[in-house]
């Protein structure tokens, strides 16, 4: 597997684009982005379990019974939820899109992300439209990333190829991130490519399977947002035998599907609003995996435990706290847990209480931009991984005045 | 029922003291307190329910299992908790109060508050013990209020009289919040006493019965501390005819216990750390009350909602998206949403959908320092009531660095 450019353009057949529609007042930002497959492809999705649902989530359900799609669109800046005429708005997006691509408007994919409750007009999308269209391009992933980005501060793509049966075969994504992000309810904006053979029954399993362990294990504040989704569009153009069943091809396609997913499962956390370090937290010899997920996702909500982390404040009592209060039936006089960056680490807890350790080392770990902090239950052999980032006084400010 | 002065000395029979002792640098922020019943008292207790508990909490539960107890004592600026040593320093500093009050080391109720981890050693509880003593007055309960605070910036007291029987009987209590509360697994630091008479048993049954809506429904930051509690101590001595079973006295009883609680509860989420704002979310007509409470809590624990209450902007799609991932089952299309303050209201959404409204009465009803966000699920007749409060850059400045 190798890591290439071009993210969700990098897949045969795909073209992507990105353009300022006038949903924004700002001209600078993009708020309207297309994807679009040359051939049919099989789609899978997966959406947010808020009950509060975004009406794009709804008509995109319906359009994707069949299995299939040709397009993404897109817009920031106004979610499209808890408005009288969403489901109308949604619609009409998604027509406006088929009579100009001359598709199906059911073979499109619609999604929006950014405040509710305001109503979405749809006259900066039909007339944005033509633009989008006539940006389509081969090295349009850029653009599109832009385009759905509402507070994340760096685009999110990557791409990689893999082999399946002999064949060259690519997949990438894109994905908007940054607030109302939390586990396990759903996850935030995700799209991904894939020119990759599979059928939709197998590429729904894939993409339902992965994100119990990448997108479904991201906090950044708790709040489930009501909008969010992950597609992916799979055309075949590589040329493969299409994968219908479980079987090595199978494992391979799982395999580059997650190595896309975590990537962009660590830039959302990483960028989440105000954050300034994404944090990594891995438990380690649960006894089933269901308690190790509880626990590193309990850890990596905990607002003391991402205000220390900010502060670089070595208190692990925090991170025993945040695992006494998951739910999780744990052993407390078992645990050991330490600070890691890429080079060095810290225990600062075993047996469940403290030990002797260097502040200075540990001041040097939590500085950096990336940390792991690593429960080891020493009561089993099971595994899970949650990542989150620090609470920082910008995620107020983010937070305080959004709507203006 | 009526207000009254005095904290945990209004009711007969109480003195408490409060000084500095050393287990804070600071000087000038006493770090000990002691609450002292001139006869024996019943006693009733509820505890965190963090599997990582504070030593104290432990050695407390043993010492309450014959239901009566004569004093509390409790030091902040640390929790003894997560300690190899933690269980012995908590027995030593009630047997050290034992001996010099000349009371059973059993009937003492020990309690520590503070950061996590780090050893506490027993020499300045040891020698801050006689001058504690020594300051023991009816005037003491300022001093003990201080003595449990920690980031807490006002201190929480109140006491009210009322009457059972013909028999004047008084109720009073103090508090200790700030960070780290979240309901229903445990509470903050909370102090009862009464003169009036009851069983352990009733006590414990008024204690258990009223924290369902009172403490279990605020939340500062929805991290469950490991060493919270509330303990009443009831000494009889307003010589009422003991309550040992449901009835008039009992419900009597329960209503003064509930109006010590819930002020509690308002100076509780109204000083929790950094904020600026008490938040009070009542969830009306709900189709039971166990959906209200669910809806309640959601709305307060939201970061999106506390942080746009910082900001007093009324995005109230923030307060929906928190109902509808609340795990509650709700039907979206009922909701309306109002923002209250003490003399105005503003209506921003009804059907799960925005109506029109104004911005400039919604702010000023949010820049309030006491905020109502009011639920109306329009779907039977139960109510809840949940406290919280606004999220801001000083909740993560305190706890950037709280070791420091």
């Amino acid at each position: 597997m190798e890591l290439i450019k071009g993210g969700v353009c990098a897949a045969k057949g795909f073209k992507a684009s990105g353009v300022h529609c006038g949903i924004r007042k700002n001209r600078t930002k993009k708020d309207l982005a297309l994807i679009l497959s040359e051939a049919p492809a099989s789609a899978a999705s997966v959406y947010t379990t808020n009950l509060v649902k975004g009406a794009p989530l709804l008509v995109t359900k319906n359009h994707l019974k069949n299995g299939t799609a040709r397009a993404i669109i897109c817009n920031s800046g106004n979610a499209n939820t808890c408005n009288a005429n969403g489901i109308d708005i949604a619609e009409q997006t998604c027509e406006l899109l088929g009579d100009a691509l001359k598709i199906d408007s059911d073979d499109v994919v619609v999604a929006s992300t950014g405040v509710i409750g305001q109503p979405l007009d749809i006259a900066p999308i039909q007339n944005g439209i033509p633009a989008l269209i006539e940006a389509l391009s081969e090295d349009g992933s850029d653009a599109a990333a832009e385009g759905i980005m509402t507070t994340d501060t760096v685009k999110k793509e990557i791409a990689v190829s893999f082999e399946v049966g002999g064949k060259l075969c690519k997949i990438g994504g894109i994905a908007k991130g940054s607030g109302m992000i939390h586990p396990n309810m759903a996850t935030m904006l995700v799209f991904i490519t894939t020119d990759c053979a599979i059928s939709p029954e197998m590429l729904q399993k894939a993409l339902s399977s992965d994100i119990k362990d990448t997108f479904n294990m991201v906090s950044v504040d708790g709040d489930t947002s009501t909008n969010d989704m992950v597609t992916v569009l799979a055309n075949g153009m590589a040329g493969n035998d299409m994968i219908t069943e479980e079987g090595e091809d199978f494992a391979i396609f799982m395999k580059a599907l997650n190595t896309v997913t975590v990537h962009l499962c660590r830039m959302i956390a990483g960028d989440g609003e105000g954050a300034t370090k994404l944090l990594e937290c891995t438990v380690k010899n649960a006894r089933d995996i269901e308690t190790a997920k509880v626990v590193a996702k309990s850890v990596i909500c905990s607002s003391l435990t991402k205000a220390a982390m900010f502060g670089a404040d070595a208190n692990w009592g925090r991170v025993l706290c945040a695992i006494g209060y998951s739910g999780a039936d744990v052993d407390v006089t078992k645990i050991a847990v330490s600070f890691h960056n890429g080079k060095n680490y810290v225990c600062v807890c075993e047996n469940g209480a403290g030990i002797e350790f260097s502040e200075e080392l540990a001041k040097k770990i939590l500085l950096e931009k990336e940390i792991e902090i690593r429960i080891d239950l020493n009561d089993g052999d099971k595994n899970a991984t949650a990542w989150g980032c620090d609470l920082t006084y910008d995620y107020v400010k983010i937070n305080g005045d959004y709507r203006t």
